[in-house]
């Protein structure tokens, strides 16, 4: 769907909304208490899972010796100009409100290119957690948002060929695994095969960045709608199509596919053809050294539709990546609701994905008016909200009783009764301020009277697994009671003890549960 | 310095580089290499005591069984009208690219009620870490930002009074005391004793607002600047301002003032101011409770800008938040260079802040035909920029040397040289994954042949603690070196272990570093 089609209709919804307001019914109805299209609030157990996910990468990327760094949510427009090919249309520009022109960053490739550049900076491996922003079709449920979650490792700097980029694989399979992800499969192309094909295959230089983002759809549309867009909509004959075609369905292990091509004398005596056919054979060396050959497949028509990747390129994929069988179907169903989520007939696409891209810094450099530079980088990136679908179906199987959302570990309470009783409501602030005093989440019910029963249930809800009490009786006599609290230990009451040593016989139950 | 100059000053600005552009002699300047006004790249050891204050306060709000949500970063347009008084100018908006109207959010307590409304959620406590946005002057090196993270712990749900307001107090003081600052001050104040003031000087309903903002101001302008706002723009008399003055200078001591206040019969006498008197009678007590009452200083001249604030508000200010002595001087020297930096002449401002809003949650459920719904609301707000300010202010006194941006304890060398030599490129790769495999962070240099001098610059560079290497001759024999790295182990030679064992060697290195 294009996205002129996203723009009328929703401006179409947005006139609803509007012609709504006036009739008499809704009058009432002033606005829609919902989040902007395409993004969500995260909250709960899905927060404790994302914060997981980020936790297990960020070690990951400081494993392999990653700095971090963040940049602004939006760039100067300029910045992100020219580097998306077709995809630019997606970008989220601010309004002109006097000042700056700006956009919001697309991704964290650009803007730590942009960053490598101005601060003149040689080499750095940087990894850099941030959400990103496309005003793409949402699949909310598979994770395809509008707001999402990029998690990048990159490499800039000039090393010995291939070295860099091995490892950004290796990367990608540790990260995966580490997070339970076994069933993947890694596409990789190169750039310069890709480019190479195309020249021999009779593409114009000047066609074969769009010739490329034609096969970039291979993996959603089948060859003859590609063809089509080849001949029909970009000028290619039938015979370069074909050929075109013909490599393009290769894929298999990176050794077997490496050996075909380096049959094809056309290609070997293709000058930018033959060094991707150059890094690949480094690429297998490494691969093997990282242990990781079996998880990589070389598949020719896998392109990306960046324009700024050079060489190397890779997207991982799993079951749930593909649509579903009968897509077409599913999706005709929708015919006129096009801009509606549509979860329903996509699949989770690549979950993670990247490629080298040497001349990006340079392109700012030079842009810029600084002199020429070399900066070759190569990274990969994480896509959040996709692996978290698939975590989310596969906890979903399980039970999900074990995440807790709250770290509450100690509950105060107190218990008494009677005309005078006020609730010791200072008293349980001042033990929970102990508490906290030594680092332990502590919380009470914020009123002054309150029964057993609604404490206890507080207490449940917060998932503490120690209860303070405060008696009536006892407190009198500066003594409290410290318990277990959970099914198991219904029947214990605890421990009596003066006031002073609240806290470390708190310490003590925490350190037996 | 009104919006309107900001705007119009930097569009000449913008009309500046157009200019430029078509000048000769900057023929290849098409852009300049920079981040926008107001904002800027993080890194290095920035991050790394940036990360320290998120860590700390994230511990602590969880201390406090804090649950933790994120919103989108932009919000429908109609979510945040009519939430910010005067403010509302220094909204970000988002371009109309078709489909529905945004606005990047300019705290994150809008978000949040809108949260609790959409959700009908009837209690939470919860706390957001994230960056919000103002299109406001910058003063970069004192914390002020247009893109700067808030850090928030807000209470909602029906509660007695004042029990969550004073536990919010006591965030404020614990999270500041735990970033190691010590030398601050909270200005406590209530909303509905300053309506009542106004009220019984004569401000009529409609203008309390508009007043109170007036009153916002004391803390940069003096008393007769704001007086003449209010008499002049605000159509008061000026007896009315007058009255209004004597009532604002009052500060001291919650006792001391609420002592003074009560008083006064014509304050006692207002049903507001009543219930304001009251409800600082109450906070009285559970300041004392969480032993936080000097730090608190009752301030009749604090209102706050927002206008969603109800009850209780207050503001921490440390000796770095008011301006410079001569910041008048100092600003007149920039005359017509307003749209600059104003670091020089103005201070870091609060560094912490938050109150009591209670009709949010409810405008949101009414205005979207919701029911009535009664979800009383307080929370706080740490300023990261700001407080990082002060902190780096400290550090910068002392030495930064112990700030390591990178986690790297490892270094994989390999030593040899001669015709044959290769440089035992992916057998470091292979070792570097066998560490990696155990959570140990290693690196190694990205080039084949590479002399030592290099190898231990590179893991000097890292901060890696650890070396281990392949020599040609032992690892010939299936032998490497692990050996401690750092002056003081210059001449130990480590150990000499077979390559099986050199995961087990690490650790044991790693665990006596």
């Amino acid at each position: 769907m294009s996205s002129k089609t996203v723009e009328s209709s929703e401006k179409q919804q947005r006139g609803d909304v509007t012609s709504a307001k006036a009739s008499k019914k809704e009058a009432k109805l002033q606005f829609q208490l919902k989040v902007p299209k395409g993004t969500k609030d995260w909250a709960d157990k899905d927060m404790v899972i994302r914060e997981a996910i980020f936790n297990s990468l960020s070690s990951l990327f400081k494993r392999h010796g990653g700095v971090t760094i963040d940049t602004p949510v939006f760039e100067l427009r300029e910045i992100l100009a020219g580097k998306y090919g077709e995809d630019s249309k997606l970008i989220y520009n601010l309004e002109d409100q006097g000042g700056e022109l700006c956009s919001l960053r697309y991704d964290l490739t650009v803007p730590f290119a942009r960053y490598v550049a101005m601060n003149n900076i040689q080499n750095i491996k940087r990894y850099h957690i941030a959400k990103v922003y496309r005003r793409d079709q949402p699949a909310m449920t598979k994770g395809r948002m509008r707001e999402f979650y990029q998690c990048d490792f990159d490499v800039a700097g000039v090393y010995d060929r291939m070295v860099p980029d091995s490892e950004a694989l290796s990367i990608l399979v540790e990260g995966l695994q580490g997070l339970g992800i076994n069933d993947f499969k890694i596409k990789i192309n190169h750039r310069k095969i890709l480019d190479g094909i195309f020249k021999v295959c009779g593409v114009k230089d000047e066609d074969v960045r769009k010739i490329s983002s034609a096969v970039d759809k291979l993996d959603k549309s089948p060859w003859d709608a590609v063809k089509k867009e080849m001949v029909v909509e970009k000028g290619q004959t039938e015979e370069t199509a074909d050929r075109i075609g013909e490599y393009v369905k290769l894929n298999g292990s990176l050794a077997e596919v490496l050996e075909v091509l380096k049959q094809k004398e056309e290609l070997t005596s293709n000058e930018f053809a033959a060094q991707g056919l150059e890094d690949m054979e480094i690429l297998l060396t490494y691969l093997d050294a990282f242990d990781i050959t079996d998880k990589v497949s070389f598949d020719l028509s896998l392109a990306r539709g960046l324009d700024y990747y050079t060489g190397l390129i890779y997207e991982c994929v799993t079951a749930a990546s593909a649509p579903p069988e009968n897509a077409a179907e599913l999706k005709k169903k929708k015919q006129g609701k096009e801009d509606e989520d549509a979860s329903e007939y996509v699949g989770v696409g690549s979950i993670a994905a990247g490629g080298r891209y040497d001349n990006l810094v340079n392109m700012f450099a030079t842009a810029t008016g600084k002199k020429n530079v070399s900066i070759p980088c190569v990274g990969v990136s994480f896509g959040v909200e996709r692996i978290f679908s698939l975590i989310k179906a596969r906890e979903a199987a399980k039970t999900e009783e074990s995440i807790k959302p709250t770290a509450t570990q100690v509950f105060v309470m107190a218990f008494g009764g009677g005309p005078d009783w006020k609730g010791l409501l200072p008293e349980r602030m001042r033990i929970a301020k102990q508490l906290w005093n030594v680092g332990i989440e502590s919380e009470y019910v914020y009123k002054a009277k309150v029964n057993p029963r609604k404490q206890f249930d507080a207490a449940d809800k917060s998932g503490a697994s120690v209860a303070v009490i405060l008696g009536k009786e006892e407190f009198a006599e500066g003594k409290v009671r410290v318990k277990r609290l959970g099914q198991q230990f219904a029947d214990d009451d605890g421990e009596i003890v003066p006031l002073e040593q609240v806290v470390s016989k708190v310490q003590e139950k925490l350190s037996e549960a």
